[in-house]
């Protein structure tokens, strides 16, 4: 299998392996944001227990398992996306947008507040 | 701002977005793993009460708060790969090709069992 | 080992499980609250791919490791509060309170809107 | 309202707030996994941020708000156990007792690695 270059090709081939497998019937975005979510947990599994400093120097066995988990939520992010029509990178363009006019840099240099409280 | 073409600058600007603002320091991979299942968390709110059928056919509004989480699930996706050094589509193409392994069309035609069960 | 008759029970016996093995120091509110969320990541593993329906009639080897996964959670729920000084049962009956005036039973019968809709 | 005093009184008072407002056709289990996976996730949203220690030593507005959101998590975990006709507390019971198997004193004292690795 060659490598994937975008995300519009991750979006492909992720929609051919559900129809060949007659898997469209469960993947309900309902389902698909469970699935997503699982995934996120199992993230939160393997970083529950270290410090923040551990978690920036993993050992490189780990390094590839979360690496896989990153791929797991990446894999239902872009097939929930495509279920409702959403573009991933264009909604993450506008969140950008809005984030970069509710954290003026002036007012949240440094500080982790949440915009509704700077 | 322009839009966003690839992952790639997405995560430059997200890695300039954080620098402008002093933000590395909260931006270790456990708390961007944190911060990534809480987005998470927040698509499965929107979901929760629908049926399967209606959460195929949102209303706009809902679709556009959705698109906007699911913005915020890859910004933070993006980010936490960004200071683990790796590459999401490269693992993501990893991934496929272990699950096409672990779901053979012919045995997982239609199943949504898991693959060390079928 | 005997039986567990209440929360205030289970909280003491977490709390001795935890001391013999020094582990307080990785249980800080932070690491509990990701180990919550990740034990509630597992629950949804097991429902993801059913249906409303299914969810209510599991065959029994689901239904007992569900039952485990809920004990997880109440687990890391209940360490979680004893570590923070609050009492569960208490913050239960006070959000039950607030609950009964956000969802009036005239208004809210039969919908699941958000208070903040209705 | 008069307090709380039991997961059991816990369990007959939200039954009762969902048959008022005729909810049980939402309170599938399904359903209930993700809103308790979502209570989970605003959890998260107040830790993410924070050091262990600053996670030990809450101000008392921000405590106040994670107790109401501990409660949350209680809530639709009691009502997902009562609907699947699960016990949480002999659950708890049967979870702390193989967990003292798998993590026997002398192997796991001051260490947060996972039993399969001991």
């Amino acid at each position: 299998m060659s490598g994937i270059g975008t995300l519009e090709e991750l979006r492909t081939r992720l929609a051919a392996f559900a129809a060949e497998r007659d898997w469209e019937q469960f993947h309900s975005p309902k389902n698909l944001s469970m699935a997503l979510a699982a995934e996120s947990g199992e993230l939160l599994e393997h970083f529950r227990w270290l410090s923040e400093a551990q978690s920036l120097d993993l050992p490189e066995a780990t390094r590839e398992e979360v690496a896989l988990e990153i791929a797991d939520v990446l894999l239902f992010l872009v097939r929930l996306a495509d279920r409702l029509g959403i573009d991933p990178l264009q909604a993450a363009a506008r969140k950008l947008e809005l984030n970069a006019r509710k954290y003026p840099v002036a007012k949240s240099r440094g500080r982790a507040t949440k915009y509704d409280r700077l």
